[in-house]
C-alpha cells in the first residue's frame, strides 16, 4: 500500500492506493509504514485524481502503529468516523454538501437472563464490582453482547460464565432502548428467558460475589426491585410467561438475509404466527 | 485543560488535568492545543502520579483539532477506544492484566415500516440510490436510527420524511440481527406498524423514485419478496396482524431506569400483559 517504486519505468507512483467500493467511494488500507510528508502529498494527489474519476467517500483506515499519520489525514480535510482499539477510520467527502455516509455504530447491546427451574426458582447473583458492588441485591445474570456475536448465544454465555448453569435459550421477552447510557452512545438491553439444562451452580470468582436459586416472589420482594418502574415490568412479564395462560415474546429463527447467504436469526412471535 | 502557570508559586503544572469517573478510573478532556513533547512529558509524568493512586482506566478526549497529540499518546501505551466525527478517544490500563473497560458501540440500528390504510393496501417506496436503484422494487419505508432517537420516534420519522404520511407507532414486530453489515459492525433492524393519520403522498424528491398505496397481495408477490426467505417471514407477520386473530409484537411503554430519571421506552407484549 505504500508508495512503491515500479521497477519497469523507475517512476515512483503518484497516488495511493484505493480500492473502489459499491457506493462510488475509495478504501485505502494502509499497512506499511510511510513518511509523513510523503503520506500527505500523495493524499493531495490522490484526491484531485479521485475527484476527476469522480469519486465520492474516500476512506483511509490507519492501523494504530502508524498513528503518525492521522495529523497529516486531519490536514487534508478527513474527519474521524470510527475507531476500533487497533486502527482509526477517517472518511473525507468529495463531492462537497450534505454527505450521505453511512454512521458510526451508535448503539451497545446487553442482555438480561431469566432462566427458572421446575421449582418456580430464578437464577440470581450478586455482583462484587461496579455498581451493585456490596449492595446484596440479587439481580438476574446480565453482560454485554461481543462483538459479531448473536443476542440468543449472548445470553447462554453470560449465564454459563457467570454461574456454569447450562441453558437453552426460549425467547426474548422484552427490550428497553436508553441513550447516553455510555459517552455519547445508546443501549438496547434484550430481556431474554431461557431454560436451565443443568441446576448446579459454580460461581464465577472474579465479578461475582454469590449465586443461587430464589423464589420469584423473594427476588421481587426486594425494595430495590420494588422501588423500580423497569424493574417491576421485568418481574409482571416473567410472572406472565411462567402463568398458565402465558405470554409470548420474540423467539430466534435462523434465516438468509437478501443481500448474502450467511444465516442470521430473525426474532419474531412465533406462537401467534403459528396460529395462523 | 492545558498546562498552566500557577502564579502564586510561579511553577508549571507537571499533571493533566484529570478527572474521576465512578470506575475507579480518570478522564482527560483536552481542550487547547498543546506542544507533543511538552503533552508526551506531562503524560508521562500523569500516568505515575496516577499508577500511585492507584488509578485503573485512564480517557483522553481529543478533538481532531489536536490530531498531532494522537501520536504521543499511543507512544506512551495508549489506544483508540472509540471516535466521533469530531474527536477521538484514547484509553490506558493501568493495573496491567486483561481490562474491564466498557465495550466500544457494536450496532447499528434500522427501522422498517408497515403502514396499512384501510383498505388493506401498504405504503411501499421505489428507491433511486444504493442497491435498488433502477430495480423496481416496492419496498417498505426504511432508515437508519439517529444517534440518541427512539426506535419508536425514527420509524415515524423515515416514513414522513420518504412518503410525507403522517403516522402513530403502533408496535415493533420482530427484528433482525445480522454482523459485519457494514465495516466489522453489526445491525439490529426492527420491523415496525405504523397507523397513518393521513394518506396522500409526497415522495422525497432526493432519494425516492415513487411512492404508494398497494395492495399488500402485490408486494407479497413481487418475486424479489418471494424469493428472500426473510422477507416471506415480513409478509407472514405482516399478514397475520392484520388478520382477525391478531399478531402481537412488542409496543413501547415509556419508564424510567434503575439509574436515573431519564424517560426511555420498554418494548413488551402489552397485550399479553394485560390480560394477566
Amino acid at each position: 500500500m505504500s508508495a512503491s517504486v515500479n521497477s519497469s519505468s523507475a517512476t515512483v507512483n503518484k497516488f495511493l492506493n484505493g480500492i473502489n467500493d459499491n457506493y462510488g467511494g475509495v478504501v485505502v488500507q494502509m499497512n506499511e509504514p510511510m513518511d509523513p510528508q510523503l503520506f500527505a502529498s500523495l493524499l493531495k494527489s490522490s484526491i484531485s485524481h479521485w475527484r476527476q474519476q469522480a469519486k465520492k467517500g474516500v476512506w483511509i483506515k490507519l492501523p494504530i502503529e502508524l498513528a503518525n499519520l492521522v495529523e497529516p489525514a486531519v490536514k487534508e480535510g478527513f474527519w474521524f468516523h470510527h475507531a476500533e482499539p487497533n486502527y482509526l477510520m477517517l472518511v473525507y467527502w468529495i463531492p462537497g454538501g450534505a454527505n450521505t455516509l453511512p454512521a458510526n455504530a451508535s448503539h451497545r447491546v446487553g442482555v438480561g437472563a431469566f432462566v427458572m427451574n421446575g421449582k418456580r426458582e430464578v437464577l440470581v447473583v450478586q455482583e462484587n464490582s461496579g455498581r451493585f458492588r456490596g449492595t446484596g441485591i440479587w439481580k438476574f445474570p446480565t453482560g454485554v453482547v461481543d462483538e459479531g456475536e448473536d443476542i440468543c448465544v449472548a445470553a447462554v454465555r453470560e449465564v454459563k460464565e457467570e454461574t456454569s448453569i447450562d441453558t437453552e435459550f426460549v425467547e426474548v421477552l422484552a427490550f428497553r432502548q436508553s441513550h447516553q447510557s455510555f459517552f455519547e452512545k445508546s443501549d438496547i438491553f434484550f430481556l431474554c428467558m431461557l431454560r436451565p439444562l443443568s441446576f448446579d451452580i459454580q460461581k464465577q470468582e472474579s465479578e461475582i460475589e454469590a449465586a443461587e436459586w430464589m423464589p420469584l416472589e423473594e427476588y421481587a420482594a426486594q425494595p430495590y426491585v420494588q422501588n423500580q418502574e423497569l424493574l417491576k415490568y421485568i418481574v409482571d412479564i416473567c410472572s406472565a410467561k411462567v402463568d398458565t395462560r402465558g405470554y409470548h415474546g420474540f423467539s430466534p429463527v435462523p434465516t438468509t438475509s437478501a443481500f448474502s447467504d450467511k444465516k442470521h436469526y430473525f426474532y419474531l412471535n412465533s406462537v401467534d404466527l403459528k396460529r395462523h
